[in-house]
């Protein structure tokens, strides 16, 4: 039973960081929708571009958006408030708290992942220390899935869809042009999305044949050896890799493939928008076998952001995360982070509920040994068995029966 | 009106050549469809990768494909007979024959593009040479949109949606995260589907930003100052580049920014499946400027082969001329291609033709200059004009009023 609080008046201020996803502003929207509904908070405030937004003041006052707005908002890809990448000095959250002064804000929502959970943890514990009553909340998204304390995260399921999709197209294409086809899938530490590509195999024989996951060490030899002989099995191999694969001392292959590094405030190596890792693989097959038609795609931003897209699954648990997070910030004068469960049964179903935001922060949460083969190049059924359910419904895929003619 | 014509009769053989997309199947199965309520036309057979298949008698009988797997096939994209890069020599045309005869065949329907509208010419030729009565028909079908006689072609709707929605997603992930971000776009030496990012506008200062295709030579120094005057008006940088464009002396760009050349048996060097012209427009980027985030994705195999992604136009119209080849064979002793042309109107509508395979075959019909800015880095509303009522309708994009709050 909770026990007795005095509401305290405020306003709120919403913002959103780190990497985009096509579900980001249903959490937007949920919160604002839901916020209106409590009348301790009074205005609602949306800060630009995260922290930096607060930080420069620029704000927008999102109790003046209309319901049409917000709804069509909410089904529109990417962070609607923009987004940035900031890890906060302790200086930079002093400078938060007189802005959150000034604006009188008391109810406080960070929507991003671990690295934004970190900001809000970090931001909240600089309020506690100088005594100021701020209802701190971070709200769940990250395509990677890698948030710790959740069974899966707002974003994925809808990028999930998106790269299960893209290699059922590709294993038909792979299938009429036979070749070798390695494709690059986000996933810096975290192979989630990757292992999303097995849910592409609708038949005997289709690809992705290889799925290599960052929780693994990749060796180049292993992966020409296994390509090679995926080739003499099937005549062609589709190759699903991680962005993140790292030798076994730790080093990324992207870093080694890369001409140059860049390194953004929270030590993170640019992976993606390039097609180094991609061009490297093909390279290595190219030059240790004898196979001809070798080619990468790497899939880029196009796995967070592709309008129409979406799970719906994922649309109504990430307006749900960011309802849940409004509702629970105003029940007592707590701060947290909103997870999502798995209710154990036959039927998909979860729950939400409140964790301790250092539960969330910073650290990420990697594919588990159960849903990785042992071979250490593809996933076990216990991952179908987990994803299939959270990504929800793939088109439908017709192949004939193929009687051959007599010769 | 059409001569007296004595119907002759024997069996039909079907194929699909070059790259797939998502709608050349319903070419596929409108041919099949067609060809069962012809008297004449006996068995309906599959050649399986194209000329390849003839060749090595490697043929299926689609007239045991029951209705549902038809159905379902049709909407399944990539070739379901499986593809082929194969240019005939002289030789293979006489084997070809050979082959044809062996089978009875009189009925013969190629799908691809130019390249394949090609290897349907020589074959027909070679057909009136020898005296061998073949209906030798070629079904349209190329995402680059490049084929003469036609407004557009089969393929390139659907294709052409997946990079207007690709843009949309990305014009607002830039927009949330600002920087400058290259896309790359399918298109050797048709610029069509680079130009449909255009499509991807749908707000004052959206993306992209500039649009290279290559009907023009592209100058490096031209596209820097280009995207630093972008950045300077817009904060970011959203291009669109052709993989296809090259300098003023017509040396691809891809070549220069290549470690390795590779080159089909049509001559063209590999574009497709590699992140090199992306990664080389950034490292000149990130060289010649002070622009910090600069990134590229490669657009890739995913635009002519996602599922599920399709123009409802493109459907209908890829099935309606594979039905015509067929209808058109058996209405006299004739060869051809079925072209696509516009009905002049307000309403979008289309009306399909027989024309000489000449004048399809080889030659690729490139953006027309009307639909060229003058700048050379953007299209006209001509173009938009042309290309909406082809792709149809896009995802509807929310974007908040903004009111600012008060510092």
């Amino acid at each position: 039973m909770a026990r007795k609080y005095t509401k305290i008046e405020g306003n709120m201020l919403i913002a959103q960081s780190g990497g985009p996803t096509v579900v980001i502003n249903q959490s937007l929207v949920g919160a604002v929708l839901e916020a209106k509904k409590h009348k301790e908070i009074k205005k609602i405030y949306g800060a630009l571009h995260g922290i930096k937004g607060i930080l420069d003041e620029d704000l927008i006052d999102l109790g003046r958006e209309s319901a049409a707005t917000l709804a069509l908002v909410a089904q529109t890809p990417s962070s609607a408030l923009g987004s940035v990448r900031k890890k906060p000095t302790y200086d930079d959250c002093l400078a938060i708290f007189d802005k959150l002064q000034k604006y009188d804000v008391r109810y406080f929502f960070y929507i991003g992942g671990n690295d934004s959970a970190e900001t809000a943890h970090i931001i909240n514990e600089a309020a506690k220390k100088n005594k100021y009553e701020l209802h701190c909340f971070h709200i769940p998204k990250t395509v990677d899935n890698d948030l710790r304390e959740n069974d899966h995260t707002p974003g994925f399921a809808s990028a999930a869809k998106f790269v299960a999709q893209a290699f059922m197209g590709d294993d038909l294409d792979n299938a009429a042009l036979p070749g070798v086809k390695i494709n690059v899938v986000m996933g810096r530490h975290a192979g989630f999305l990757t292992a999303a590509s097995a849910l592409a195999r609708t038949y005997e024989g289709a690809g992705p044949h290889l799925i290599y996951l960052p929780e693994r060490p990749f060796s180049v030899d292993k992966f020409i050896a296994d390509v090679q002989a995926c080739v003499k099995q099937h005549g062609r191999c589709l190759v699903a890799v991680s962005e993140g694969i790292a030798d076994s001392t730790g080093t990324p292959i992207a870093v080694a493939a890369a001409s140059t590094k860049e390194v953004d405030s929270h030590g993170n190596v640019q992976l993606s928008g390039t097609g180094a890792l991609g061009d490297y693989l093909v390279k290595v097959i190219k030059e240790k076998t004898d196979i001809k038609r070798v080619r990468a795609d790497t899939f880029g931003y196009l796995q967070r952001s592709f309008p129409g897209l979406v799970s719906a699954n994922d649309a109504k648990e990430a307006a749900a995360v960011g309802a849940a997070a409004v509702k629970c910030s105003t029940s007592a004068d707590i701060d947290g982070s909103i997870a999502i469960r798995r209710v154990k049964g036959k039927k998909y179903q979860v729950k939400l509920e409140r964790v301790p935001l250092k539960n969330v922060a910073k650290n990420t949460r990697c594919v588990p040994d159960a849903y990785i083969a042992k071979t250490g190049n593809d996933v076990t059924k216990a991952f179908i068995d987990y994803a299939a359910p959270i990504v929800g419904p793939l088109p439908k895929i017709g192949r004939f029966k193929g009687v051959k003619v007599r010769k």
